[in-house]
């Protein structure tokens, strides 16, 4: 397998990028075609001393890098060089088999809709990440790709992510819920009262019903349908939310001698803990909906963060979820 | 200070309001009435032995009980003479100072815009609990009373969060932030960059743009304005988030002797924490907007949860923050 990977994306690249793809090769027996400039590349590999793994990379070669500042439609136009949209248009050629950046969101879902292309029938793709609860992990869908959304659309999102949750996660029939403000059918706007019905009516799906988001920590569902601008808050405020009690939990160990002890008595479940909230042991998220595998990983994933993505995208892709989920919509 | 109770709202009622609002009285230099079955009250402050309190009390009699099955406009029609009607039309009429129930939310929203009436000028009341975070306290406001909103209903409600933040909670110049997907001017849907537009043009508002929900536990924000729809997953994911965290570290400390122990060590912090994220701490959340106050309990309030709520009832319908946003929404 050939994972095609961004080289200029995110805050720590190339060193941490290139660093991670170098470790990873080997033990998880995947090639890797770095899209990015070649000499800026070759430079980073020297510093690195990993001249070595760099001579078993392709290199897909890209003049301009894609920032956070930049438009997600720049992707199509004033930056068409960039290594994103490099390494897009090479998986969409067939020169791997999947594709992984830890750049500009937008501009990944504008590349996978227009240089990727979508599966047939899809009518937007979604940003589909995987969080931990005090249970399983759950899949929000979307979480952010498509900030104004339709009922159709969330339907789509609810059956591509019972296919992901289902084939790569191994859920057997995943509860499919929506994001609501209350668990009655009646609850919440227009576009909540028809995405329930759609999904209420819809053969093949296990439809929970309305979920509020209290319960979603507790493992409510496998599937949070959304909007992106619900699913994206949903997103948000967990991490942080989750963050700020460990970061408080951290304080209170710190705060003397008595309290340090405590700590090191029960290091090695908290670091357990730790690692169950810790969205970035999940690696990357998938777009859904893309015709190939394309991955978003954390914006500030470092080699160990890259690693793991690589493996999410390995799996992923050897699972084959993009057929499942064009099989599901076809149904 | 006569401050009318809704003795049949919440899961615990008659009983732990009954109770609740007799140990207040005295402690907080209030009068309370009592809006529920003459009967029944009697009976429950028989029962509690709560005879001498009990006479202090007026009782408003009101022969039903609205659940928090009926429909919220229920209020005005089928169930004109449940206790929950009953108080707020005598908080209209001057028979009280104040109004406060553990009902059905959505029943007292329509109530307070209805029966209490809204302040002048005021589109849509707000419901405005405010939440802890890791630094100050933070409003959301609307937290669910509006589940589709207009612009200038979300510049209303950071006018009057900001006032209440100001007057109840004494903070100066409150920051008011919009709750988005991103920090940008340009981010979201048609409605956030409205909103945006209103909030950043309007005089004597400390608007800070928009805030991640990434950031709100973190105190980003003094206000975090949202339509009812976000608000109510922000505070919902919030609240359902905190508990959650409370509950692993919980287990933790359960698991065995050693980390009991350790439990031991650290446990006056451990209950500072968790006193820090109660949300039941800050006992009930204003209905902004409605010509005088009305608040909500929280529903599984207890009589310990009743009284924190009394005296906030009490302190904010002293510190005059129905006139202070009258004020500022006609500035």
């Amino acid at each position: 397998m050939r994972i095609i990977v961004d080289a200029f994306g995110g805050d720590n690249a190339p060193r941490e990028i290139l660093l991670g793809c170098a470790q990873a090769m080997e033990p998880l027996g995947i090639d890797v075609a770095l899209a990015g400039d070649k000499d800026q590349l070759l430079a980073c590999a020297k510093e690195l001393g990993l001249e070595e793994s760099f001579r078993k990379m392709e290199v897909l070669h890209a003049s301009q890098t894609l920032t956070m500042e930049d438009e997600p439609s720049s992707i199509l136009k004033e930056k068409a060089a960039s290594s994103m949209a490099v390494g897009m248009r090479a998986l969409a050629q067939g020169k791997g088999d999947a594709f992984a950046s830890a750049g500009n969101s937008g501009a990944l879902t504008v590349g996978a809709t227009m240089l990727v292309k979508r599966m047939k029938g899809v009518k937007r793709v979604a940003f589909a990440p995987v969080l931990p609860t005090t249970k399983t992990p759950f899949m929000v869908c979307d979480g952010g790709a498509n900030v104004v959304c339709r009922a159709d659309m969330l339907l789509q999102f609810g059956l591509m992510g019972s296919a992901y949750m289902e084939n790569v996660m191994g859920v057997q029939a995943p509860r499919v819920g929506l994001v609501n403000v209350g668990t009655e059918s009646h609850k919440g706007d227009d576009l909540r009262q028809e995405a329930y019905a759609l999904l209420k009516s819809c053969p093949g799906l296990n439809f929970v019903g309305n979920v509020e988001p209290r319960d979603i920590p507790y493992g409510a569902c496998d599937v949070a349908v959304a909007d992106g601008f619900t699913g994206n808050t949903v997103l948000k405020l967990y991490e942080g939310t989750a963050l700020a009690m460990m970061g408080m939990v951290k304080d209170i160990f710190q705060k003397n001698v008595k309290n340090k002890l405590a700590a090191a008595l029960i290091y090695g479940d908290l670091q357990g803990l730790k690692k169950t909230m810790d969205y970035n042991s999940y690696g990357g998220a998938p777009i859904l909906g893309a015709a190939k595998p394309v991955f978003k990983m954390h914006g500030n994933a470092k080699a160990k963060a890259v690693q793991s993505a690589l493996k999410l995208v390995r799996d992923c892709t050897q699972s084959g979820y993009v057929e499942a989920i064009t099989q599901a919509l076809a149904n």
